[in-house]
């Protein structure tokens, strides 16, 4: 049994309330603001810590060769990304703090914090790699690894190196059994053939038919996603885009409820990063306009490009072109309903 | 005196909560969440009804041929300015509802509403002529009035065509007197020109001393935006724009409060709306991806390029890359002071 | 096919946007800040109104004799009531905007409501009635009754008599199926009773020995809420708790993810719902201080009684006195966790 | 000169990153929420940090003898306490991701905290203690201090020895000058005596003249407030009481602008820190239910009566209960128009 807990200790308070030392310290008058400046920082990155602490947790469980259904598994990572984006809502919001921090304010320390910058948050970049940002997708990607130290890239680079959350979600997509042979479908009558299963043979018609003239180019684009050989800069198979699109289709089946709810928290977690660049973004203009950031980037234009292009997410968020009315889905055969159901309704 | 008033007449909810009447009405069973769709889209209308009366009580105050300082008059814009403020953060909050609508949802029913879009709100456009966006800055032009009825266009053109917010901010800010003439400004002694009051060419020489080598070109961009004639795109003067950085730079002074925190309230509505279009552009992405919206646009492109284009205030959010420490900021004249300064404190 | 459907047509704008008749018209100028009120408790209303067919749309699903497991019903269930608690975040954040009107702004126009009053929102009082308030445990009943026209009285009334959600929760909970008999529960040996199962026996016992001493008396409220006939002020019965216990404890399980969730969004539609009582507490406190309440209460008295009073799913918030630590569990027969299982992995 | 700068240092990271050690450790599982758990308390006592950086800078500015109202020292003030306001509303926002850890999730190491616990936080104390919350006015002033070490304990009553910022208010608010003398009052016929300024004879008949019939108590009060010797558990003086009643009925004069400002600011404040320690109740409430909480109170009785008792700025808000409408306000003379304008216009 532990010895009595007392809050100050198991906090570790003397060491967190005591690491805030002040570059102005040595003017005339220290900055006010400074302290803002320091403690937004660390109160950013022991958020970040916790994303990885739950990131982490879940790429553990994602790593298994299959989730086991009947165990809170998929239960376990879905609340956790779902926690994920509960804290970058906070973050996002706690902006408005910074906010109150004028240009002027500012500038009476800016100077003497160069070359150190916000573009050195190693966690937030090793956060983007382990849920799938590749580093040849990074914007400017020479000026963010000279940002930061050789261990951390290291860090990073290890991360990018190994199965990021995206892959495993393809891995776990793929692994989705209901279309590994035509047995069931008994009411779909085409053949089955490796790439087409008869069910989606059948959706690839309604989906066509669905088009209005002006989205015709969009069968070609179903083809491609659902069918083809993907090239290399996506992640997700064709297989696994089926199984994503089928889960969207279909989520009101038990099975598939999860699975649903975990392809929401992704974009969930998407948007709010999203949002955490898009606020960035507007709160370095408010601050510096046109001049350059203490890490020597003209902050905006770098934002800018970093926000158009870290979505991590998107070949999932695309698949909404993919979906046709709910009274136009094919009805599913009562051997796969039962396959989707639970237990004791079978009898 | 009024009769007696009853909450349910005052509020006139008989005709609110009986304005919503379901085109999907006609299928077999109402689509559930189209009743979503329109009560949200009511609400903004109704807020924006809002900021209307908010804004146009505004401009009648800036119309005066000049505000009295001694009057509660600019505490009263500036006190509307941020409510317009708070109305639109929670506006973007508001998003958060509509996306608890999935794709397959709103597919129930989107077909139906055909060309109905949101693009169609006259009085969001219209919000923004008055502020000051000016017809030849919107983007995609003529999309955007063909969707409007000719009364609303004609509303819109009206406003284009009066002095915006924008234009009375840019008078207002000419009419500050302190550099009329070279007066009480004893400790600067250059020469006075019509354009370059000594404070000024005192405040461009520290200003260039303060760039780093990396922003030497910034001394250029500082003659252009204060001392040049302003291309015809801009709609800040050279004077409005000397007399907005001032306001920044002494915002201390008490004369100079109010006028800052109309400076910080402009540049708050500008981040809100900002934020209300990148919110609106994330949601219909997820919503119907790369599909037609039911106004006809590829709704993803054309929000993206609004959203770029359509900051009302940002020659007011530029102003920021001219500042420098206050540490190294001028000292007034003591004449000056007084004149910024309360009444009973000069005896 | 509809006709083509026009954005402004659609919306009703022409009824929405001119329902706002000033009373303080009536005055030499009218009170800028009326227009505010009018609108905001518009805005209320029509988001009470959105509330009212999510809520009626559950409570249909949930007056099926039987709730289908294997359909999307408990999911629409959960996703409808989430998607209530969402707008509810939204109408408390909404009061940021009403505070941004000052009491001496509301002077301007107070006397001209009356009686009109808050009390007066018939839509609110139902959408407790259909939640499961109960008349009887509403603070100042007579005074609630007064405020209302006796067709919107009479509307309550009838939701009062009909089953509320809080009945068909408990409903429901009481056909949780497992403990019907001791078949399958072949781990636990005690022998089966009317009212002790021997799972619930072992649980008990474990529940006892976690008791820390000051705890002790829980022993007593354990009998009493899970195994005694309950007072009629309580709706839930000992079953319907047991029920609801075992979805907290054994959540992990697939067929328990979806009335796991309904349990959390039953408590947080009850955390906005006291949130908006209290935030609504302190604005009117800064509003009107000691005075009277348009509606002719001493207002913050009146919503503070009501808030204290008004919980409504407080019987499902008490529960967690009585969990245990997931590790001193006891383990699920085999037999029963295939029945809270996926069929498919039967095999 | 400082030297190069890095992010990772100047944070201090190495500490702040290194500060959590999970007692759950010790089992064969750490229990995966316990980070969760430790990181959002450290960050809330982080910003307790920044809280307790703002309120003693502005305790600093308002011991000075007098304020002076030519400088910026009262724009500061206000501006730190909106900073203030805002980081509180962000606090109040961050409960939602603790509320993402169950009760289930909580148990799995609620027993290892014992006696650790929420009310051990001597900065959140402290914080109370120098904006103005007295000893004796605390609930369970015994179980508070048993909770705290002695050096905290030590800290928290040399706070309460001190003038607070409550205190600091009624000095401030008593040392307003436009009623030291009955000069320049010309219009105000009334004798002046020590109690009694003609004003506020004109004043108080005009508030008693708009009481409605049930408010007629409220005249008794109003000599209470504002011309008697107030009970020595009020902080402010009945002088302090008119000055702040003033700057509330004529804020639109410029030299009211900020003081008006600052009344708001300490009001959004309590109002931030009300909001606090609600959702904190209903958060331990749902989490703990009737259980006694890891530092030996049963969690929400304490809150309960701690939130009811702890609003530190009441006697502010209770002012708004001595308003009249504006247009029944008695018009200022001239002299004293001027002297609470600005002094160019003077001329």
């Amino acid at each position: 049994m532990n010895e009595a807990v007392h809050y100050h200790d198991y906090l570790q308070l003397d060491k967190i309330l005591n690491a805030q030392q002040l570059e102005s310290r040595s003017l005339n008058e220290a900055a006010h603001d400074e302290m803002l400046f320091i403690i937004i920082h660390q109160t950013y990155e022991l958020w970040f810590k916790q994303l990885h602490h739950e990131v982490d947790s879940v790429l553990q469980i994602m790593r298994k060769p299959s989730l086991n259904d009947n165990s809170p598994e998929l239960q376990t990572v879905v609340h956790r990304l779902n926690r994920m984006a509960v804290i970058l809502r906070v973050l996002v919001h706690q902006i408005d703090i910074l906010e109150t921090m004028t240009p002027m304010d500012f500038l009476d320390f800016r100077d003497l914090l160069r070359p150190a910058s916000g573009f050195q948050s190693w966690q937030f970049k090793l956060l983007e790699a382990k849920l799938g940002l590749k580093f040849e997708h990074r914007h400017a990607q020479e000026y963010y690894t000279s940002q930061l130290r050789h261990e951390h890239v290291d860090l990073i680079k290890k991360a990018e190196g190994e199965q990021s959350f995206l892959q495993l979600m393809n891995g776990w997509l793929e692994r989705m059994p209901f279309f590994d042979s035509t047995q069931g479908w008994t009411t779909f009558s085409n053949a089955y053939t490796e790439n087409e299963h008869p069910f989606w043979t059948e959706y690839k018609a309604r989906y066509k038919h669905s088009l209005a003239e002006a989205e015709k180019h969009n069968a070609a684009l179903f083809e491609e996603v659902f069918f083809q050989q993907r090239p290399s800069h996506y992640t997700f198979s064709a297989k696994a885009n089926r199984a994503a699109l089928f889960i969207m289709l279909y989520r009101g089946y038990p099975m598939l409820h999860q699975p649903f709810q975990l392809l929401n928290a992704v974009l969930e977690i998407d948007e709010q990063l999203s949002a955490w660049r898009h606020r960035h973004l507007n709160m370095v203009h408010r601050m510096i306009g046109t001049r350059i950031g203490t890490g020597g980037s003209t902050g905006k234009d770098y934002l800018q490009a970093a926000a158009d292009k870290h979505y991590i997410f998107k070949e999932i968020a695309q698949l909404t072109s993919f979906l046709i009315e709910r009274r136009k889905l094919p009805q599913l055969p009562k051997a796969i309903e039962v396959q989707l159901g639970f237990a004791r309704n079978e009898s």
